[in-house]
């Protein structure tokens, strides 16, 4: 039995991953999309700029874009309206009884949402319990983080279990997808780096604790590691690589270390989630992986692909990540988090 | 009155480089150039593939190639040849009475050969004397160091000479033309990042501590700090642009630090040479600069250009510095050290 | 039942190419592959340098690579040779008794081999007897054509039979992968357009001419009409764009040539070959395309893409066509040539 | 003695090379720019974000913007003004008695405003007389063409004049910066072709008969002959390089018009006007050039390069030609036109 969902925000390239991610979804049926006042009572097929390089799904063209504040009738509502906007739309939602897997950041950190990648924390959940407690609320809001926390998050998730992660240092090189469309002009893009992101940086360096964090009696206990990041703008189109030196409570043995990167399987694995890779983490041997454009499409863009792990002679361990900032980082993210909640039965 | 000099391995993207700067140079005229065997004999403007944005300097078109072991007749040498292959052929020339400013890493961690930034550490050029004294030359042997390392050894220079520099964090993101000509195929730059350069982390992880140690007694006691390097190569076609997070023996003030960077000059600003940028360092405000397109030509290519500095939540400081790698990083390092030489008396 | 097939020159990339496409292929199992001197005797595995995007296939990891001259067992051959290299080695290999079919230019022009596109010219295919009487031969050589006369000549296949081609002024601007490995250095492509492919225009001003020439008696008589080619290397990895100005005997209607290609299918579809796009010339009405990154992939690279029809002020029409050069205009062409041997029964 | 001028649409990318080109020149001095109501009021140093590459000249910084409509006191006008917007203030500051120099495209076919290539065209200024005449204005305006036209309107100019031209087909390859800032989304932009630029072609295909047209009694009777144009976008910053196919009313040898091109001079030459370039049209022997990168810059961006000089099959004869889109097609093109009405007297 497939449920109905509806895009918020669904002209958008997030919103259009979205939609290319649901094409033939196994358990979701896009029944709803939203959209600015300029698109809104349009068909989508018209009033989308499609951006994508694979074909709009033709099961969306014809749907009539709805206003951002038009009353949905979907159980279930993935949102890719953009930060400062999303808040008071998904806390109207999420009041009239929908379960809103949102993009967003901007209820990421309050403590009775959960921030979740369901390899990662897939128990805080139970934080829905809270909220909607707290809240009188019948529907919910559940979170994906960051598209650069999410890569490192994945990495540090087996090595926090087993070593104690005390200090991260973290370098990224960010794709232009994650500015939006039409986002960074190729002026600024086309042979150069611009080493800012706006907002980004305190974002990363806070949303990894939060996941990592431990839930006791309905609260969430950031883990007690710090994060330094600096975020790049590099002239790719997809993909996040980034360079992390870490620090742990315990220095892990060389071989310990890699074997837990290349053996770690988590819940979506084992409950088999439509879009859950085979190998949330897949651990490159080669000098030079992974590299952007190669392995970002790596378990259709939901593994996190690690390589050059080595020792750090500052912190302990150096190595570098790569995650599809639109896919896993965000559209993909939110349909993961989506499916295990219908796997254990939180959509009716 | 001009120094006549020499240029081995002319026809490559650094030789290319070192004839670029040269011409026109106050004191310095382009006399022989060397090649290999497959160009050997013939006219430099015939058997050079210029892969250079500006035209060859018509001054160096006829003359004509001479094999990478032919006797030279000019006091002063500039060394644009291959690792591995410089170190010999710069041995024999250094012993033959030639002054040798080589951009080959071959000697640059010999205890007796100054390795060289003339804003950093023109002190160390009395390693000319030990060298000599030490090898019977009558030449010597001067190296500029890998491109890497230049643009945080200049950054760090007043920085260690004020608090005292324990640890440096550094992620470079490094431009195709490092790699030389033909150098990194078009497929694999294109949309994408490689995150691993061949030998180049451990030159980074070492170099800068020689150019910052004492010289006592004719030996060079390296800065006792640690470096940890994360080397990648982007998509653009020139400047090195790095991340550091730097800590401190004595953690720095704001407002000082900022002016020691702001401030910063040397001899060679001093002395007035002719390739000395007017300001060794520049200091950006702006929260997105140094863009690597748009920032790297500063100080013609000279000038090491700084943002971004802010704290580090782990180490002391975070900040951004770029430097040219072609210019700076190489031909115009060692043209820079020449000049200091030439100012100095110490080329006839 | 499955054919055993070979691949030369398996470790470039219009041989990866090839083990991409045809793994998990219905009708051809890989077998054997061949490579340099180099590479021959190590599995394939280690000693080729994989350069797609896509994970090589497991299924040719342990592959042997066998030395070009080696005697073979498999029916249908492959061939990805350059050019020069080829010619000698796919006689010896059509003489003893091997089908060819080789994307190297040797024996394109050759009047006795069918230089072939399926739906264009698939009863070409009779030269092959024309090729066993004349040169004794129990195999055969069957050629695909250059890259960028293969959209072209696609398209020209309906106008031609319709209205007579009389002129085609063409300007094509052509992906860096059309050079192979390492191909052009990303030194020469970043920022940069290079208005000249080495021996590429002549190509493209006899081979459409050829495909689109009528068969009798065993000889070809080329299409009587006149092509001017402008060929140029643009910085885009896949993907190679044309404009054409097109002159026929009879002007056609608007409608009646927008139709014509709307509706264009051939053989291949009609016999429904594995790697026969749906339609072998996809339409696009936006004023914006086919455009190279978004256009390519269509029909599993297999489609020419063509859009801008309009009237020419100096011929009569122009338009825009997009053919993925390494896949419809390298090997997935010669995999479409081998399927339909297969299909009439020519591949035992 | 210098002039005092003021540049309308100061902001924008034109505006800002107008801006850089003026910077230290020996005629004019910049004392008014204007800009739209986001940033009018304000210094130009703090509401504009400088893109190019070189740094803001010091002495616009402190500029205050004033708003489009503004009076102003300056005897001559460089319009960077968008088109459509353009047309009105041109018109109300050259009825004031300024003369206006514009980059818009609003006034360019009108039959009384002078569309000036200096090299080209210059006895077309004669039209100002007619203009203030029919208009009864003191000023005047005078446009510089369409930055694509530009360039084959120079290459034809020597050989019309020889040879008569009767056939143009032009397939061009636009730098990015053609679109303004932010202009192309970086998205669209990496790894693609768009083969479409809203409106260029009817301007490329009409603006070159004016300019090469005949000044009789007042009036320009254009050249007679038919220009066909395909125009495409490519990932490259600066430069627009373009093929050629020309038709002729006689048919030149090739020595003959290899000479033509080589030699041509015109009158900014003689008057050594300060930003003519020594040689308008620059010839390049090799086979690969002009290249869009490495050729732009040629003559401070104001030369136009040609090279791959051949035999057409379907008109007469083949070419490549490059031109600086934003230099000699925008902002260089018309002070370059400024230069001349100075040189002329016709500034006072």
């Amino acid at each position: 039995m497939t449920i109905r969902v509806a895009v918020l925000g669904a002209t958008g390239t997030v919103g259009q991953r979205f939609l290319q991610l649901l094409d033939g979804h196994p358990w979701f049926e896009v029944a709803a999309v939203t959209g600015s006042e300029r698109t809104a009572g349009r068909p989508y097929g018209e009033a989308t700029r499609w951006v994508l390089d694979t074909p709009m799904p033709a099961a969306v063209r014809g749907l009539t874009i709805l206003p951002e504040d038009a009353p949905l009738d979907t159980p279930l509502i993935f949102s890719a309206l953009p930060s400062k906007t999303a808040g008071a739309i998904e806390e109207r939602l999420a009041a009239a009884g929908h379960v809103v897997c949102t993009n967003a950041s901007d209820h990421r950190m309050d403590p009775d949402v959960p921030l979740l990648i369901p390899e990662v924390n897939p128990e805080h959940l139970e934080l829905i319990a809270v909220q909607r407690k707290a809240r009188g609320w019948s529907g919910a809001i559940v979170a994906n983080p960051n598209c650069t926390a999410t890569g490192p998050t994945m990495v540090l998730r087996p090595l926090h279990d087993a070593f104690g992660v005390s200090k991260v240092l973290l370098m990224s090189m960010q794709a232009l997808s994650g500015a939006g469309y039409p986002g960074v002009p190729s002026y600024d893009a086309i042979d150069n780096v611009v080493p800012y992101i706006g907002g980004e940086e305190p974002k990363v360096e806070s949303e990894p604790q939060k996941m990592l964090g431990t839930l006791l009696d309905g609260t969430v206990a950031p883990a007690p590691f710090v994060i330094s990041a600096h975020c790049n703008r590099v002239p790719v189109l997809e993909g996040h690589l980034e360079c992390l030196s870490i620090g742990f409570v315990r220095r892990p043995g060389d071989a310990e270390l890699l074997e837990l990167l290349r053996s770690y399987r988590s819940l979506p694995q084992e409950l088999n989630l439509p879009s859950a890779p085979a190998q949330p983490i897949i651990l490159r041997d080669e000098p030079d992986r992974p590299q952007t454009r190669r392995d970002r499409d790596a378990g259709r863009g939901m593994s996190t692909v690690v390589g050059r792990v080595r020792p750090c002679p500052i912190l302990d361990v150096k190595l570098v990540c790569l995650s599809h900032n639109t896919i896993r980082g965000a559209a993909g993210g939110s349909v993961l988090n989506a499916e295990l909640m219908y796997a254990q039965g939180m959509l009716r």
